[in-house]
């Protein structure tokens, strides 16, 4: 399949009778609209004329003290000098990658890591080299390996790229032993972190963590997004920077945008200062934990020996790992026909790597049409094991990967 | 003066003692703000789940339909399909320069043109040559001119970059004759039009225009925004680019934002749908008509001879050229200190023209402000006479231009 064919499969799988685990959508009929409604109308009524008007494309100075209270959470100190509103952390991602990439650089990123980064950055014709991960994110060795590897061949490294928190798509969180050595060999390399952390508040067990960017403020970028713990409608993200980077993030942003939205950033702005946010997102948190709970029960139950699965703490989704022979990406048309629709693992590797990997996401369905949702998807693979025992393999193995369904949308 | 030294002038200059007729800021406060209230609050109530969600990156099918509408006012007949909504028409002219642009490329453009629009084809590392205009707009003989001597010099044209109505900052308007002579010389070089119309609809005298899209549909990517029409604070504008451009402006927006902002799109939509906004539209056209002739009318009372000015049809910008020997860049921090700020003309150009050049904006300040404002640069200006008469100049020339004072804010 290509990736047209993904598209229209997708599209597919937005019917009503299809349960989807695919789509990376936010769940927010949770949110109280009409809340949200009196705070809208308070912004326009006592400053409309401000909220209608060009802002600065550094963003609004209000919210980027108040983004600033929301990083201190993860144990950041900064400056709202530094940061930067943007529109979702997607173009923050953008913007990063279009000051520091030129074509042919290399970029270093967690195998699998986020679809629409990879579309990102070989949109700048980056080079993406893949760092293998295990269930406590990615290996320091492996990172150190590869940086001494790509030193001796002359090629030049711009940044390592991770979500270190539940990340999309593995739901790995990397834990504080390794987010030390990986920030230690990234100082000994010079090498710059992006650290991509829209999960980071919506933890459903365990103790939370500190930003990688909360011990190395002069070497990570990190970027934040309003998307999960809020809304993604309003597409209010946040890069913050070390101050020598953040004056070239703001012209990029200029030319990228002129200003972002003051109304959308007054908005949260004011959502921040007169709702309870904090309780928001331990309601969302009881919401999601809920659903990943059915999920993890329900693959639990039903998925058939030799398959294997990751056991997030937070964030959105599980990477599955189907029993040898099987192809996610192959498979899908026949989950599709059996009304359960998955991301083939394939997109979400530069390489061709992922074809026995699928990201089941739990954020959007109800704990009852995932439960669901597993049932048939357990139907489709029994099948293909059947298939496969029967003639050695169950169906031609999918062309290669890189060929990224589009972005983490139903 | 650097362009740090630029942008604190400008910070200076939005002191409330000071008649700003440097800013291109709409006057969102003759908006109906309690109307746009209600409209925001019933979007929330009907719809709410869809507004807070992620959307399409090509933008809301409604919206996209109801822009053509909007389009057809200047003789477009275009398919939703090849509309892309973006954050501003800003984010459209990035895209398109993105997607065109590779380093040392040409990008033709007015001489002077749009100062953001200078900066995004540098940000790409665009050679800009400019094409000279008159009182009617860009110069066909030139045009065709350039276009022989970058043919024969083996240098590749991307497109011309043309502001055909009201130009910002040059305030002329390109006439129908020219039009036709222009897409006719692009079409013969096989050159793309890119053409940056937010004014448009902003017309306080004489007959609208067709759009150079209108009567080129295949050879013309036409940028588009509710900025100047309705608030630039729901960052809504868009391209419509022909079909073969258009999946290749979408997958950049994909990259550049993921989605926009449904919230804004659907807030717009429902104006748009409920609100009679052509009504709206002839309410700023009647706010501005008296703005523009206080501006002229104060210049022909009051400015010294030999200096000379255009007299816009509609937008919002008067470009004035002052007596020989004068330079408007050197004598800014003099006319800030009069209290009356203005954007010096070196920063239009690319290259080293403008000096005696200068914008004067009459869409934010009152009809009475921009009189007061008239009247203190006209103090400004006899002084530096004054100097030049004594001493052969007024002031040492500014430094070259390019350094732009950035994007046309307050």
């Amino acid at each position: 399949m290509v990736a047209s064919e993904v598209r229209a499969l997708f599209a597919v799988a937005s019917r009503p009778e299809i349960v989807s685990l695919a789509g990376g959508m936010p769940n927010v009929s949770a949110l109280p609209m009409d809340e949200i409604g009196e705070i809208v109308r308070r912004v326009l009524a006592e400053r409309g004329a401000m909220a209608l008007q060009y802002g600065s494309a550094q963003g609004d100075p209000v919210l980027r003290e108040q983004i600033c209270d929301v990083m201190s959470l993860e144990g950041i100190k900064a400056s709202a000098d530094d940061v930067i509103v943007t529109v979702g952390s997607q173009q923050a991602l953008d913007l990063v990658t279009r000051v520091f990439v030129d074509p042919g650089d290399v970029v270093l990123a967690e195998a699998p890591t986020y679809v629409t980064a990879i579309n990102t950055f070989a949109a700048f014709q980056a080079d993406i080299v893949h760092v293998p991960m295990d269930e406590d994110g990615v290996l320091p060795e492996a990172l150190e390996e590869r940086l001494d590897s790509l030193a001796a061949a002359g090629r030049r490294v711009k940044f390592f790229y991770t979500v270190p928190n539940f990340q999309n798509p593995a739901g790995v969180t990397m834990n504080a032993r390794r987010r030390g050595q990986v920030l230690e060999i990234c100082r000994r390399h010079n090498l710059l972190v992006l650290e991509d952390n829209p999960y980071g508040l919506l933890r459903y067990e365990g103790e939370p963590m500190r930003a990688l960017r909360a011990d190395a403020p002069d070497n990570v970028i990190y970027l934040g997004s309003f998307s999960k713990t809020l809304s993604p409608g309003f597409r209010i993200g946040w890069a913050l920077a070390p101050s020598s980077v953040r004056a070239k993030l703001v012209l990029a942003a200029e030319s990228a945008m002129l200003s972002h939205s003051s109304f959308n950033q007054m908005v949260v702005g004011q959502y921040l200062a007169s709702h309870p946010w904090r309780e928001q997102v331990k309601d969302f948190n009881e919401m999601y934990r809920e659903r990943r709970d059915a999920m993890l029960g329900a693959l639990e139950a039903m998925m058939p020996a030799s398959s294997t699965w990751t056991r997030p703490e937070g964030g959105f989704f599980v990477w599955a790992t189907l029993p040898e022979g099987l192809d996610a990406k192959a498979m899908l048309p026949r989950a599709v026909s059996q009304r359960v629709a998955y991301v083939p693992g394939t997109g979400f590797f530069a390489t061709d790597d992922g074809h026995r990997n699928m990201r089941l996401s739990f954020c959007y369905p109800t704990p009852e049409q995932i439960r669901e949702g597993v049932r048939r998807l357990v139907g489709v693979i029994e099948a293909e094991i059947k298939l496969r025992d029967t003639f050695g393999s169950a169906s031609t193995p999918s062309s290669r990967g890189g060929d990224a369904p589009g972005p983490d949308l139903p």
